[in-house]
């Protein structure tokens, strides 16, 4: 079996090079010191962000195929930009492999990384492949968005209702951590049907995503335990709260637009939650016996 | 001694917001799903570039200050927009962190980005911080350039010269391949004053980057051993073909334009170590004893 030591650093870079589709909008892609990349039009805004997984914390090599791995360091980022209001169009990819990976498994790694940008419309255009004791995969992305239609974590407004899509929940246990699919099409699809006021991507748990937004927006969000959308791997609602790596969205719109908001969007559900309650930072569970309990940040702990 | 544990993401991501300084540019900063940034205006090429710098690999822990770890991280990507002819503008990073990590190890390393930050006018606008066996760094960065002064590795043409800046070698024995000063300012002279047909940063080592280039632009480069700026750490030519991460400039320009060459610009030398000989790809020494011997693409091997 070949190792990433007898191809090297340049035969892995081609391996890649022929991987990926290039776009009208790339002028110069891997393998220069920099793509070069057409900026965008008036009237729209650089989104940039980066996720890096890591084996044996995100991911154990005998237990997530490298076609998933590298599906997930890219769908992680697309959800980034979609849950901004925005569209994906080019990444780079940093890649720390040692030096008795098996090229297949990188192979199969970019496999998944160009399947994950040709479906998202994403042009891999470069980054860095270098030694390292474990697989780090961190892939950092451009999208645009057009100005009026960003969203951003701070919009949540008193009187809001909360949205999820999709089920919340035992992410990890049912595998859709490295295989789920970005909302971009539905977000897309609701910004053109509506005025969100805040939005973001649920990565830590809806508990920690919740504070995350709470914090942002600076009120007060409450969600209903049982209007929570719980996935069949997540079991309770405990778990929906806390488990993380759902990569659904968030979302808060005001009273009128929650009223004729559609109960799917596509295939893909979406749930009312709750809403934005008071001023102040905080938020609270509504519980099934009707008692509200505070809600701590926990969920995902990187550390 | 507080560790990254104790301290937690947000705690880490926070101490990370009150070392940045923000720029007019950027609308929404670290924190959000992704940043939001001020696209380039017309007749302006975005730069996208990333560099991956791992504990162990690239550094030891007990031998580079987390200081210059942080510099050195963002430094390498300054470096490469530099090279494209290009001024970087806006930067994500990517931290891996193992959880005993103590914090004052990552304060320090986020004042060196934020130095590195400062002087070459880059505003850190978001990333990921994560948990990682080992330290590891990854930088992605986003410059622009105009259109027409764009310096890729694939114009050099025969009847060229080329330069380099610098001195080379022994960059690992000196400590310069992590304090080194990316060649913006010079890069940006340059360009003021020739016209460049191609150029690229020094990383892998000029025996290596030479053959970068050479493959690019299809022609065979000649360098002349007797003319090649030796670092007092490199001591011999021998070093200064091989060793790497000398983040010097290596650059092609036309027989007129090499005649009004400059020695210096600024305090840094620039020296004609060879020319572009002849069509196809290869790479030759000019011996001090007249022989030409091909030189092989050796240098910094990642795997």
């Amino acid at each position: 079996m070949r190792t990433v030591r007898e191809v090297g650093e340049f035969g892995l870079i081609e391996r890649m090079r022929r991987r990926v589709r290039t776009a009208p909008s790339v002028v110069v892609g891997i393998g220069d010191d920099a793509a070069v990349l057409r900026g965008p039009g008036a009237g729209q805004r650089l989104l940039f962000a980066s996720d890096m997984v890591v084996e044996g914390v995100h991911f154990l090599r005998r237990r997530v195929p490298a076609r998933w791995i590298g599906w997930k360091a890219l769908a992680c980022n697309v959800s980034d930009i979609a849950a901004m209001g925005g569209v994906p169009h080019w990444a780079v990819v940093s890649l720390g492999l040692p030096r008795a990976t098996p090229v297949r498994f990188v192979d199969e790694l970019y496999a998944g990384l160009a399947r994950c940008a040709r479906r998202y419309g994403v042009a891999l255009v470069g980054g860095d492949t270098v030694r390292a004791p474990q697989v780090v995969v961190d892939v950092a992305i451009l999208g645009t968005a057009e100005r009026r239609r960003l969203t951003l974590r701070r919009g949540a407004r008193v009187g809001d209702q909360l949205f999820v899509t999709g089920r919340l929940g035992g992410s990890y246990r049912s595998g859709r951590h490295a295989r789920f699919l970005p909302r971009l099409a539905e977000a897309q699809a609701l910004l053109r049907r509506v005025r969100v006021h805040a939005m973001m991507d649920l990565s830590d748990g809806l508990a920690s995503d919740l504070w995350q937004m709470s914090r942002a927006s600076r009120v007060t969000l409450r969600v209903e335990a049982a209007r929570i959308p719980v996935a069949r791997a997540g079991r309770t609602v405990y778990h929906a709260l806390m488990d993380g790596e759902d990569f659904e969205l968030l979302f808060a719109v005001g009273a009128r637009e929650a009223a004729r908001m559609p109960r799917r969007i596509g295939r893909c559900p979406v749930t009312r939650v709750g809403a934005a309650v008071r001023r102040g930072a905080g938020v609270e569970l509504l519980r099934r016996d009707g008692r509200i309990a505070p809600l701590l940040p926990r969920g995902f702990r990187h550390f």
